[in-house]
């Protein structure tokens, strides 16, 4: 049911600094940047085999991101999960007593349907499921 | 030159508390475990895709890992990013200005090449990059 790490998100303070390693030194490529205005946050998205990193740079620093950002520094902020079908896998986790974030899955504009779990059930780490569109 | 995620690593506090989430409610496979006296850590390996998730538990607090828990608790630690020729991309990333912990490459005993690379260098992530043994 789970298939693959669909990525790896990263909190940097600026996105071209960061580009410079991951981009420019370690050789990933970038499909795109893009500009998150709901969740006040830049992005990069470099992919890796069946993967992509991702880099978020807040635009705010009262924003959620921001907030991280300002608490713990730059580093790994949620791991992604790519699923088959993302309401039996909630159903699942919440059978085991996992403590979900989202009560029901949201949707982003191209279809993709997510859903966080608690770092609290999740062994310290944001987990963030996905179910692609498969539109 | 990177051409995936070989593994997410996540410290953990208990490795059959931390399986409970991973293995049993989220349902990836447990491949093994593994106890590295050298590290001072016993390893939970969970394939995902083409990646692994890689449960960490200190078995001694004085280590490396027993210190990190001991400081932020559990959570990411390291993601390692699999190369063709990692002389070539320490190389590379040493041309860079890119900060890296081991000089040369260390040798895991089934011969799979690995290093560090430091987190003031990465955006504040601990980046493994491994090069797997051919033979």
């Amino acid at each position: 049911m789970a298939h693959r790490i669909n990525h790896v998100a990263i909190v940097v303070e600026d996105l071209d600094s960061a580009l410079a390693f991951w981009r420019d030194a370690l050789g990933l490529p970038l499909s795109k940047t893009e500009d998150n205005p709901g969740e006040a946050v830049q992005i990069a998205f470099l992919p890796l085999g069946e993967s992509e990193i991702e880099l978020l740079q807040p635009t705010d620093p009262e924003s959620g991101i921001g907030r991280y950002l300002a608490k713990r520094g730059q580093g790994m902020h949620h791991v992604c999960v790519e699923v088959d079908d993302i309401e039996a896998t909630m159903a699942r986790l919440a059978a085991h007593g996992v403590e979900l974030i989202n009560e029901t899955p949201r949707v982003r504009p191209e279809g993709t349907r997510y859903a966080f779990v608690h770092p609290r059930s999740a062994s310290g780490v944001l987990v963030e499921l996905y179910e692609l569109s498969r539109a």
